[in-house]
C-alpha cells in the first residue's frame, strides 16, 4: 500500500505544484482545503478540480472564523496593490496577513494526517525574496516540526512530519518545476481579488507575473493581445 | 483598558482553574470552547456557565472534524477505565488521546488572540505524574511558543504568547489553588463518560478523586453516603 500524505491545497499556484510534487514522490495524497471566510470561493472550486486532475482525495474543513483583521477575509479593508516587487519586499507584513494562518492550517493538517495514518503534511510555503509573511519562513516551519515531534503520538514515533519542498525556491523556479510535473496552471488562481480575470495589480498578481516572466513561460490565465500585424 | 487574554475552556476542572487564575491576574478574558465531536456536550454547557460566573466573554468554534481515532470522540471505542493511578502512569499514550488536539486548540486560540489584540492564550495543561498525553508537557508548550514567536506578527513583536500556569502542578495543588480562587467546582466536569453523575471509573475520574483526596477537600460532584448512625 502506498504511503499517505496530506497536502494543504488552496487552489493557488504554489500548493498546486506541491500537490503534483507529492504525487510524483509516490504518495497517496489527501488534499485538504480549509475554508476560513476568504474573500472569494473561486480558489475552492479550483482546488477541487486540481485534486481531481492529480488523482488525489479531496476534503474540506470550514472554520467559522474570526479573522477580521486581514484584508484577505475582510471586504472593508483594502487589498495590497499597485506595489512594485521592491516595494512589496520592503513593506514588512502586508495587510493580507491572516493571524496565525499557517499555524492553524498545519495543525488541522497534522491532526487529519495522524487520524488517517499519513506520514507527511505538505505545504507550499516559500521564502520568496519578497515575502512579508512570518509563517512562510524556514525557521518557523522547522520549529513547527519540533511541535509535531513533541506534541503528537505519530510525530514522537518518527512517523509524521511537515514537508515544505518549495521553501527555498523563487517563484520562477516553482513555475519551472510545476511545468515539468505537468501542473495545469490554467486551473490555479493567485489573484487576491477573485474577479473573472486576474487583476494584475495586487501583490500576488505582481509576484506571479514576475515568476512567469523569469521562467520564460506564458501564464495561461493572462490574455495576451493577439498579433494583428 | 485591561489587557486581554484568550483562555481555552473545556468545562473541565483544570481549564476552570486557569480561567479564574487569568481573571485574578487582571486580564479581560475571552473564554474559547472548541467543539470537535466530543462524546458529550455537558462540558460545553458548563463552560458557558463557568465563563458567565467568572465574568468572561464566551466564544465557541465548531470543528467539523475527523478525529475518528480517539475513544474520546468515537463511541465505538472503549474509554480507558478501571485503572489504578499507577497503571495510568505506566500505560503510555491512552486511547483517549486525540490526534494533535492541543496543537489545534492552541493554534485557533492564538489566531483568535491575534485578531482581537489579546496578549496571552491560557491553557490548563499540566504534566501530572500520570499523564500520557504528549501535548501536555512543558517542552511541547515551550516549543509551541517558539512557533508563535516565529510565525505570527504579534508574537514576533513580543506581544503574544501562550501561558500554562498549571504545568508543573499536581492535581491536588491545582484543586487547592482553585479553592483559593473561588472556582465553583460543582460546575466543572472531568468524567470522560458524560453521564448524569461521574462514573468514578474512567482515568479522568480516578485522577480527580485522587486530587481532591490529597487536597483534603470534598468534591461537590460526588455524593457521599449520609451518616445514618
Amino acid at each position: 500500500m502506498k504511503k499517505r500524505a496530506v497536502v494543504l491545497l488552496s487552489g493557488g499556484l504554489d500548493s498546486a505544484v506541491t500537490l503534483f510534487y507529492a504525487i510524483r514522490a509516490g504518495y497517496a495524497c489527501y488534499a485538504l482545503t480549509v475554508l476560513y471566510g476568504q474573500r472569494h470561493r473561486k480558489e475552492v472550486a479550483l482546488a477541487r478540480r486540481l485534486a481531481g486532475l492529480a488523482g488525489a482525495h479531496f476534503e474540506t474543513v470550514r472554520l467559522p472564523f474570526f479573522w477580521k483583521g486581514s484584508s484577505l477575509v475582510d471586504r472593508r479593508q483594502k487589498l495590497p496593490r499597485d506595489r512594485t516587487v521592491r516595494q512589496i519586499a520592503a513593506g514588512g507584513v502586508p495587510s493580507s496577513y491572516v493571524p496565525a494562518r499557517n499555524t492553524v492550517l498545519l495543525s488541522i493538517g497534522v491532526a487529519y494526517a495522524e487520524a488517517i495514518g499519513a506520514r507527511r503534511v505538505f505545504i507550499g510555503a516559500h521564502e520568496e525574496d519578497a515575502s512579508g509573511y512570518p509563517d512562510c519562513r524556514r525557521p518557523y516551519l522547522e520549529t513547527f516540526n519540533d511541535v509535531v515531534r513533541l506534541g503528537t503520538k505519530a510525530g514522537g514515533a518518527g512517523k509524521l512530519a511537515v514537508s515544505f519542498p518549495l521553501i527555498g525556491k523563487k517563484k520562477s523556479r516553482i513555475i519551472t518545476l510545476g511545468a515539468k510535473l505537468g501542473v495545469p496552471f490554467a486551473h490555479t488562481w493567485s489573484c487576491y481579488a477573485g474577479g473573472k480575470r486576474p487583476c494584475m495589480r495586487c501583490d500576488s498578481c505582481v509576484l506571479r507575473a514576475k515568476g512567469f516572466r523569469e521562467a520564460g513561460l506564458p501564464d495561461p490565465l493572462v490574455r495576451r493581445d493577439r498579433c494583428t500585424a
